[in-house]
């Protein structure tokens, strides 16, 4: 298993953003180039690209794309184009914390530059910014797989949810960066991982990244895994986050909180893995997380053919929230958070930045 | 709402048995025309009759047509038939203690009747018990219905799982016959149902039976079900079971549990309703339950196309057990059974007769 010779996730190309179309996953491996806005929020809106570290990067670059694609011919234009960009890029998926930050920090670091002279240099000095989000993200999926396996050393078979891994950010992910971790190191690793209706991002995604990476992988039905980790089947759950309020509640893809009550009722570790950019200190509890609701049409098909009847409705949220309570460790890249969360994530977020 | 116009899950025609093609719901309502044993144990196996009801009344038919296809030409050769028939019918699905007891029951019947004088006369009482336990299941359906409305007096939105209704037995369901009961008496009553992966049974099965009757129902994503109930969005989860142990933990399809624990977790009620022929006494507890492995292809699938990569494998339980701690009630046709389940089971089998 070497990351070198893995398709990255998203590539910026030097004037557009390379990233895998993670809808044509794992049927074809398929390129879009982006280099316009209506691009960038057409991928981010039918979740080409996903993940909420990923999102960051790819939003931080698509601000990028944008100026180049305004051509804005003072300073004063570029700054309006950006705070066009700010709200249109920043706001392409409520949940997806990272995604507004890093529009947000990537604009403002291109704005409060004060030797900025032109918009030549103005445009360099947000695609420094942006590349060094990815480049952070790609850093703390590295110290959250070192952690992650130093923590779960006795851990063979890990249960997982929805893609957290290299697919999902700029590096080798959140929770499967723990296990690319393991296989680097030659320790046994399996994953089971829920497939993650409606849009099976762990049959499609975490099965493809984990076998084309040459892991174990099986893929089990959602409602499966509760009963695996009932039957000793699991030794550890492990999932990444969407957003994670101040007191640990987590937002994940919806699905995640009922393997959190299995972990809970059959006595294994059940665990979020994040880089602390998902943590939102203005957010004090997961009761406060607007739950996006995604298109009804998602459950009424898999794959192409609708499968529900005419007359029945459908209910769509995108995330749920697994509260701290279930949640035996945060593992980011600024240390592994223990309960009580309030305390932790404060000292990690006054130590590390971030978006809260 | 009225049942004498809803197709009928399965039916005697005179020297077959009629079954709604259940693979094939909700696009089209297809009969399959049983009049051989190669078709039934078919049927069985494709999940074109399925729920542990109407499989005992589908599977006491199914010996009739066995012996009437094998066409012994003496009593012996009739005995030897329906014990070849006895193995071949009753084993078809190791989880569904229904199909058993309903076989044994049946055959048990015609080899014990004392004036039986010809293979005719054999047929005939075979025929007789046959059709005795679908009507007595249609009564037990009714009586859970009309037990379970006036328990859940206050419950307007019912959670579900896969299919535990008309398709499921030879009456107005178990689990759904307190939705009909409660829609019968223009309460409101708005069901969700969880799809129920890989086969999608409350996808299409359960959403469309409900819609057919004009029920409010909509799917959810199996995973989403649990927050849904976490958000107060559901009053109560009712569930039909595929076996009943001894001290009332419960197999029924997979998914069932994790709908359990959000339901203790949410401190709303989770039922099971079901005939006390579901309730199997030879079995101490759920841990004595094997659980059926079905095809991974399965997983693999979500209608026609595969959307695994080919290097993962897959898991696939077929049934769950839910312990009888997350259980609030087993509504049956013999009375309400409460905890301590192994003393009301008990009492319940004494009164009522059953496989147990």
């Amino acid at each position: 298993m070497g990351a070198t010779r893995l398709t990255p996730t998203l590539r910026w190309t030097g004037d557009s953003i390379e990233i895998i179309d993670q809808t044509r996953l794992p049927a074809e491996l398929v390129l879009i180039d982006v280099r316009d806005t209506a691009t960038a929020l057409d991928a981010i809106e039918r979740l080409s690209i996903r993940g909420a570290p990923a999102l960051g990067a790819f939003g931080a670059l698509a601000v990028v794309v944008g100026l180049d694609e305004a051509q804005p011919d003072s300073l004063d234009a570029a700054r309006a184009t950006l705070e066009r960009l700010r709200t249109q890029v920043g706001n392409a998926r409520p949940t997806a914390v990272n995604l507004r930050w890093a529009v947000d920090r990537t604009i403002d670091a291109a704005l409060a530059e004060p030797g900025v002279a032109n918009v030549a240099q103005m445009r360099q000095r947000l695609l420094d910014e942006a590349l060094a989000v990815g480049a952070e993200d790609a850093l703390a999926c590295a110290e959250i797989g070192r952690l992650g396996r130093a923590l779960l050393a006795d851990a063979t078979v890990i249960a997982t949810h929805c893609n957290a891994g290299r697919l999902a950010t700029a590096g080798l992910g959140t929770a499967l960066a723990v296990v690319y971790a393991k296989a680097a190191a030659g320790e046994p690793v399996r994953v089971l991982a829920a497939e993650t209706r409606p849009l099976l991002q762990g049959a499609r995604l975490t099965a493809w990244e984990l076998a084309d990476a040459g892991i174990d992988v099986s893929v089990v039905a959602d409602g499966a895994m509760a009963s695996l980790i009932a039957r000793g089947e699991v030794d550890a759950v492990i999932v990444g986050a969407d957003r994670i309020a101040a007191n640990g509640d987590t937002a994940n893809k919806v699905g995640t909180y009922a393997h959190a009550l299995a972990a809970a009722d059959a006595g294994i570790g059940f665990y979020v893995a994040a880089p602390t950019t998902t943590i939102d200190a203005a957010v004090p509890s997961g009761e406060c997380i607007v739950i996006e609701q995604r298109d009804p049409d998602e459950v009424h098909r898999a794959g192409s053919s609708r499968h529900t009847p005419a007359g029945a409705g459908a209910v769509n949220p995108a995330f749920d929230v697994t509260p701290a309570r279930l949640i035996a460790a945060i593992i980011t890249d600024a240390g592994v958070l223990q309960p009580p969360y309030n305390h932790s994530i404060a000292r990690a977020l006054a130590a590390a930045g971030g978006p809260g």
